[in-house]
């Protein structure tokens, strides 16, 4: 099986619902260095497993929708707890969406699965992986 | 599949036996930059995989038993070769034991598996993962 | 010249004021992955710059104060554009008074000069470097 | 499941073929820092996955054939692209090789499988996974 | 002192003239991780040493000059040891230029010293910084 | 001024005297991540700082010497406090003496300054400068 990762980040702001939350239940923020893994279990016709170019503009498109917001007021996460898990699999769920749409070319339908990874700090990360 | 990963760490001396480990049969020492990463197939109703916080306590209080010390004459490892993978499964079994005992909280009886990722250096690590 | 450094992080919501920010000016957030430098020009009778679990408690504490917090409402900071770079001098700042009134010990005050880097994603950072 | 990972790395030069590549169709380069994970089911009689010393130079040995080269012009690689995942398969397939002539041991024939990761850049890596 | 740094990257081949560097006098490649840190004395009218929105661009702008190129046949270093420190004078000297040519704003004339830092590996670095 | 930064390591088990230390008091160890640093104001005839190959081997020579050992027991450190800002020193001191006997070659001798940073955790380091 072959995987290719590219790196981007996001700074959002947001809060929890939930004693579980402690303090975290205060309005704050994060960025998130995001890491979206694309597996496919043989390479293409170019030897790649995917344009690594499109694949990184593709995140970063994806990402500036959230970055820099407020995620309490964006549409689709009133009153959801916008926990680094839960946004991983935000991000690889818009992921699959554009490989379905054609945004990776042709070859991408071939890929297997998509892991995303949320660095939240130098301490503690989350991850969400799905099938294609 | 979701994941959550809390990162401690701790400083032990001890002694390997055997020809195979050359210069580290000297009675040495390392610092284990410790990943500890929970998986679960589904998020529980605050969204999460299990509260980060107390998985973040829970590490270090269980590193805490290791920390600055020589493994040599701990309980539990005299004669036993403390390389970095038999000690990524110990601190996993630990985790393991904690998980069962309900110091995780209720949710994480639902955790699918429990991988641990000990860092030696910048250029080695040792990991081991098992389910729950 | 020697140097101990040690690190923490804080997470905080904010937003900024002029159209040199752009997206920026909307409310959003910030893992800032916090390092603290303390230099001096010789070491204590311990072999130390200082004690380096005492620094890191400081440390802690001092982020406690702005960790899971919304800057724009927090008293000292209304309308004032909390760059990381500002924030980096705040957080010296703190420390200097932490050391004035003797939290690092009675030697902390031959200390140098203290510096702060706050990492705000995996591609910026922001430093601020003051003697004491 | 055990694992145990040795980073080393190689600065190669080459050049791409297709449009897919835009800019790198010219003639450039890349330092690739290079993880080789050797995961095993059971430890063996030292308590060990694979001696890690002799990994490390395994390792080494392999790269220092590709190191300091134009991939353009090497036996093998002409008229390939070798991208970072195509790369990633290189490096497994010989250290298959390696395992399979005697090189880590005897006991590294129970191996389950080796993944080979190469960070091309702090934002992209590829990695390539296969069972012996 | 405050310091602003922004990280980006390029991909190169070039080779060495000169026994000392051995096997590195083959045509072979690197990939630069590149760290810009902007030094002023004191913040600007917004709290900042300068906007690293454009700061993020112009290195961005710069580096696209060398990134996927050989360097020996790059007009300026055609018979040049392009060291990583070379390197990063080249890199620093060329953001002192675009400093004075307006690029980075009318702010950014108080910059006191710029310093670059190339990361050719995991283990080794070479950096360069001047005065404004 | 430029700079030259190369990586390596050492693991190795101590104890320390005083009450500061609290349970670092016990016999337990550390992996140092080494990072030493040479500085020159301009380069030399092959346009670099020093040879970097060979200041790794030299590096690497140097912590062998301490590499898989008890420092407690080695000549030289018994009864002193081995903390990490002192084993900085050490390194600095040891690699000062080695430029002088020529081991980096004649163009070492204009080195400017030399600094050391020993990295004994993810969240700590030490550092100590000194010029040539």
């Amino acid at each position: 099986m072959f995987a290719v990762t590219v790196r981007d980040h996001m700074m959002i702001a947001h809060s929890f619902h939930g004693e579980t939350f402690g303090p975290a239940q205060r309005l704050h923020g994060a960025t998130y260095v995001v890491d979206a893994t694309f597996r496919r279990a043989a390479l293409d016709a170019d030897n790649i497993v995917l344009d690594i170019g499109r694949a990184s503009e593709e995140l970063h498109a994806l990402l500036a929708e959230l970055h820099y917001r407020n995620l309490d007021k964006e549409p689709g996460f009133e009153g959801v707890n916008t926990s680094t898990e839960a946004l991983a699999q935000v991000v690889a769920d818009r992921l699959v969406d554009r490989v379905r749409a054609g945004a990776f070319g042709e070859g991408a339908h071939e890929l297997h699965s998509i892991a995303v990874t949320l660095h939240e700090s130098h301490i503690a990360s989350a991850s969400y992986e799905r099938p294609l």
